[in-house]
């Protein structure tokens, strides 16, 4: 006997609220521009609004769509406001909103080819369109001895990277008989903290991770990065693994990928790629130099939720020797024994990352490669590099600012001639005013302001607008300090 | 000078597409039910159904549409089927579609209190609100030592406590100087492969994974678990981490937690509790004694985006002391330090988990909490439990079939009499049929057929159903055989 309500969302009610959701974000959308991109709610404020306890009984979705705009939006901070210059963007867009729908819709866990074949086939077949339209490396492909998989983030590719160089050069042994504590790796003093939360995690130790001197761009310098090598190795230590940046966190600097390749070859080290958000400028022919000499790396990332309007997560990490990452991270019990996978035809994500179950994130890739065009990524792509370079004349030609890094692409390292203290001050009262949202880095020890153009929607009326205000600011500034 | 085509949907256009892709899968849950369950697509067929290369230009919406239904969909496995009785679920119903739907729309990455207090707030606040649900013990809330956090899945959180129980117990010398080979894990036979890959992946080495003898209904002995632990230390080897689980995935066998807590507290040892799908059934004040000792724990999980309608991903992984998790996975760049984390006021989830980015996944809990109330969710749960016991009874009371584990709650482990080779073609015969689709383990030595009762829209009919097909295509078998 089914009881009159089963507690469920009928279908008629999934369309009504489905509409009024999607209304919702298109109007979120239009208005988010306005909107104080930095949340300016305190610590607490936001449990505060919450009733202590779970609902006992369901509540109506007009309530639950009432506090979202009472209770949660004054919580946001816009990472969708074509005013957010923040660290690196996490873009969304309309194709991609729509993919992720779509997948949670399906809602298919493709951990294996059999429970959902096109949710990998999908994948595999997005990635290694990826892989033309970034140029990469033929060996990266599929069809190849490679391969490319969505993973979460580039933290998470890292970690898989390290696992498998860790593997690669002891054997498989690892694995088996754990780390001995005499395998070193190498980041530069710019490489993003994941790497060395990976060597945590890997069981190798942070006094085995070097990092490497830099030169003026703040890229790795080769030369350091070899004697760091022979040290190790004449002190009876076992180099394995490199990572190098196209793009750093801190400053965009661009690791030279062909010399540090040429010596991780040499010296029979793993080089990883993190081209997070930087990777993908390489749509266009004219930014490619900056993968130059990736075909002596082992594995590559890039993260299309940064710059490619693709909602977080989705980070396309590719290896030349997919043998080697599934041998690493392979697990078979007998519940996942299935016939396709034992015809050995087929992908079977799951011993490609760290989690076993997966959700069906080519869709959004998918829906926004083909809503764009390679037309339409490259033209947003060069948009925002010809706005962060103006963006960069303009600091380099005033006089009580200065550039703090090289500007090859879409980040522009900045700060006031009058010190840490007035940058400090000064990026405070930027994000207060909810106007804009920057952040900071610190390059040669001094207070550095970061303006990223990324974000999907940003003109060239923003960067004008944000540009106005930074130079307003500090000029209340100073006045204020007189 | 902007151009007249910018690329980006429209607003129009995402208002259009949204509510004809919420309209699209309405349809879906209305036909799935009649889709076959598992895909029959061969490997390969869906790529050759790709183009080759990517589109240079953008491509309409209703194209992607289309493709949606004569490319993708023959690819997929239906999960949201109500006939599916696979593995363990990957539950999904409205409100949770739309809670990540509305996640999407929003775009935000929580990797930071700062960068979304609400994404932070939340999901803080709706992990308190689940461990009341579930009653655990209070210091898994954050209001004590303690606190949850949303994980992609439950392998993830296991290797996250095995991280934690290595740095505790070497005084977080290990993130330092790297693992020394000397640590041991426990687990059962019966364990998920996740902490197999996750002592891989620490770097501890499987052979220092003990597999522990489990008695007749496939529950960790633990008088086993006592021994192997005084062998290791006469060995002169540092046990350290035991992973009890609460609904194994083959059989569902409930490990006494009781009992192998009080020896991980007498021996100084971290204790993980897997309850990645029954963990939810404690909902039900009738169903908690499969948590009994939990507060004898150090860390817990279970996953709503099984059992609770609640899209993959997302796991609650619980800690007694975060303290103790928050120093193993710290990192602290520069371009990531802000007067909110130096407050010590704010939780910052970066360094809860492995990858440093993050989505709002509090979103779809929230939004299925509040759409079901407690009352709709223990409904379900119920239900779902009360099915799988008639199945069982029906399989208990038939000549040719018998049980080959107990039954305590969703999961029937069965076999027909006639031998493994017999189940296994009848277990292929079955998913051909599309009608259903079941999966399997081995149990004693013996091939199993496992039918697991827990899909969203899962109603006595499809059980029925199950049932009638299983005894018909095992006497049509039978006959061919003879």
């Amino acid at each position: 006997m089914e009881p009159k309500k089963d507690y469920h969302m009928t279908p008629e009610a999934f369309r009504l609220y489905g509409r009024a959701l999607v209304d919702w974000i298109a109007d979120y959308y239009e208005r988010v521009e306005d909107l104080p991109v930095l949340s300016r709610v305190k610590p607490g404020e936001i449990r505060e609004r919450l009733p202590k306890d779970p609902p006992e009984q369901g509540e109506p979705f007009e309530k639950i769509m009432k506090d979202l705009d009472e209770v949660i939006l004054p919580g946001i901070t816009h990472w969708q406001s074509p005013n957010f210059f923040a660290y690196f963007p996490a873009n969304a867009s309309g194709p991609s909103i729509l993919g992720e729908l779509l997948s949670a819709g399906l809602g298919v866990q493709g951990m294996l080819w059999s429970t959902s074949p096109a949710c990998t086939e999908l994948e595999t077949h997005v990635l290694d369109w990826m892989a033309d339209m970034l140029a990469l490396p033929r060996k990266f492909r599929s069809d190849g001895a490679g391969g490319g998989v969505i993973q979460d983030t580039a933290s998470s590719a890292s970690l898989c990277a390290l696992l498998s160089a860790r593997e690669r050069i002891t054997g498989y042994r690892t694995n088996e008989r754990g780390c001995d504590g005499r395998l070193t790796a190498y980041v530069s003093t710019q490489t993003h903290s994941s790497v060395e939360k990976a060597v945590k995690i890997a069981g190798m130790g942070r006094e085995q991770l070097r990092a490497v001197a830099v030169d003026e761009t703040f890229a790795m310098d080769p030369k350091a990065l070899g004697e760091a090598i022979g040290r190790d190795r004449d002190a009876g230590l076992v180099p394995c693994f490199v990572c190098a940046t196209v793009g750093t966190t801190s400053s965009n600097a661009l690791d030279p990928l062909r010399e540090i390749g040429r010596i991780c070859r040499d010296e029979g080290l793993w080089l990883h790629v993190d081209g997070a958000m930087s990777g993908t400028a390489a749509l266009c022919p004219e930014f490619r130099h900056i993968l130059d000499g990736l075909e002596l790396a082992d594995s590559f990332c890039f993260n299309p939720h940064k710059w490619m309007f693709t909602n977080f997560d989705c980070d396309c990490f590719y290896v030349a020797d997919r043998e080697v990452l599934i041998r690493t991270l392979s697990i078979l019990p007998e519940y996942l024994k299935n016939k396709a996978t034992e015809s050995g035809a087929v992908i079977d994500y799951r011993d490609w990352h760290v989690p076993l179950g997966r959700r069906f994130r080519a869709l959004k890739l998918w829906f926004v490669i083909r809503h764009y065009g390679v037309e339409g990524l490259r033209y947003h792509i060069r948009r925002h590099v010809a706005m962060a370079r103006e963006f960069a004349g303009w600091v380099e030609a005033a006089e009580d600012f200065e550039l703090a890094a090289p500007v090859p692409l879409n980040l522009v390292c900045f700060r006031h001639l009058a010190g840490d203290e007035f940058n400090r001050m000064l990026l405070d009262r930027l994000n207060e005013s909810g106007s804009l949202f920057l952040t900071h880095t610190t390059l040669d020890d001094r207070f550095v302001l970061r303006l990223c153009v990324a974000q999907t929607r940003t003109e060239e009326r923003h960067v004008e607008e944000a540009w106005r205000l930074i130079r307003e600011t500090a000029r209340e500034l100073a006045a204020e300090e007189k």
